[in-house]
């Protein structure tokens, strides 16, 4: 069931993950009310790290969290000394909440935000050479998941859903339309053009998905960011899930459509991977870092 | 900005609210994954306990947290006690989210649920004479506004909307329609009958306009439950809003429809405003409780 890591910052401390807690009070426990962001470190520094502190800064503008997030990079330096992996493959979460006062839906003024982060070691694949499956579900979540939030019973209930089915992931349709998975965005294939869903109010406009944009007008292939109608999977050639842990995850199953067997992920798939692999050891760049 | 309890039941224990503090990796501040209830206490007793308790449970089974509702009674006469509340009039609110567990969005396995309760005095005037105001948004929540969760996020940036504007509430707009509002729901009367929403997944069937119903039915009001267009706001003679501490609560205008002025709530209104004060005084008795 995963494991917890060995050290958490809060507040300004470094404390052992026993000892992380937080006042019943505070507006992440009762509502929900607060961003968290997802990063890793690989040969020593954050992967695109400027991007995912971007990202944070903007959903907690969106949702009027007053933070400065260039406080955190040297609180980060701090959290991994302390866990013993400085400078070592880890992944990072990041969460900010409105802070603690009374409960009341409106925001309380003056409050300091909660802080919380955590390390645990990580090491990416090279190359995520997992065949996936995933199943399709109404997208019943709300209309800004543009917001990286902690309101996520949503996204946990369609998750459990796919797992307890032996899915990687719930593939979500709005209005018949295809938006995202769970906790990964999702592209499709067909004749060589990749298609994805724009990134509007119904999807997380996630890093990888940007950079796999770029990889793909590198490597020359044609993008339309247009969702893909559930009724056309099976006119499609591929499919993949992206994500900052999943990196490129070719689909081999969605709910009864098959797309491949014997560990034969598509051709744009594989081209994808190994460009990303190639972008993660320093051979490309794309994307502002 | 409201106040604290002085005590807080939390997993068996009553602590000060001060040290009232869960693990960071309670999935109540992760995912927002839990569930919440509101009840009153009048004259000793609690408002339709039986009712609050039956949704808390059924909400509960909705997203799979196993927890017995009937374990809360007596916990709940330990936190009065503690609290110096025991018969006195006062406002409780229960939380239960899935408990602590590393990280993931599936559900974990054999965690015990986290059980927060907290109570703090609160006088019910005999009826609520304020009027108020509203603003329309757009209903941006998720689809299963039937479950009373925690991963409150829109509805507290839709509140907070509201009341920055001055209004006392947003009353929510999904495809043309009025659903409820950000923690009531909301009724119309036009030529004496009464309009409100359906009790479908697109908003929570507030016991309090559960009693409405019932009472409308005893005054001989036909109810017609089929959402009002926001069109049609302006061709409705009144509207109200329902809920646990907001009891019945005369609209005055919404957006820019003036109801009516100088605290002339409408005569519809009123009679269900009366007879909600003869069943709290045990002069009726409407729902099972």
């Amino acid at each position: 069931m995963g494991q917890y890591p060995s050290k958490v910052y809060l507040n300004g401390e470094i404390v052992d993950h026993q000892n992380a807690r937080v006042s019943v009070f505070d507006r992440g426990f009762l509502f929900g009310d607060g961003i968290y962001e997802v990063m890793v470190q690989l040969d020593g520094s954050f992967f695109y790290e400027k991007a995912h502190l971007q990202r944070l800064s903007d959903c907690l503008q969106k949702i009027s969290i007053a933070f400065d997030v260039n406080t955190l990079p040297a609180r980060i330096q701090d959290l991994l000394r302390a866990s013993g992996l400085q400078e070592k493959d880890c992944l990072l979460y990041i969460q900010v909440t409105r802070g603690t006062a009374p409960r009341k839906h409106a925001f309380p003024t003056n409050v300091p935000p909660t802080v919380m982060m955590y390390a645990l070691p990580h090491v990416l694949p090279d190359i995520n050479t997992n065949d996936t499956s995933a199943i399709t579900m109404p997208d019943f979540r709300w209309s800004r998941c543009d917001i990286k939030m902690t309101s996520l019973l949503g996204n946990v209930m369609a998750n459990d859903t796919a797992i307890k089915q032996g899915a990687f992931e719930a593939v979500l349709v709005r209005d018949g339309k295809i938006t995202e998975a769970s906790h990964c965005n999702v592209f499709f294939v067909r004749d060589s053009i990749v298609h994805t869903h724009p990134a509007d109010e119904h999807i997380l406009n996630g890093i990888t998905r940007q950079i796999v944009i770029k990889l793909c007008a590198d490597l020359g292939l044609e993008v339309r960011e247009e969702a893909v109608r559930q009724t056309d999977i099976a006119h499609m050639d591929e499919a993949f899930l992206t994500g900052t842990t999943t990196q490129i995850a070719s689909v081999r199953q969605i709910d009864t459509h098959v797309f491949y067997s014997d560990g034969n992920a598509g051709k744009v798939t594989r081209r994808l991977q190994e460009a990303f692999f190639e972008l993660k050891k320093g051979m490309k760049k794309v994307l502002q870092d």
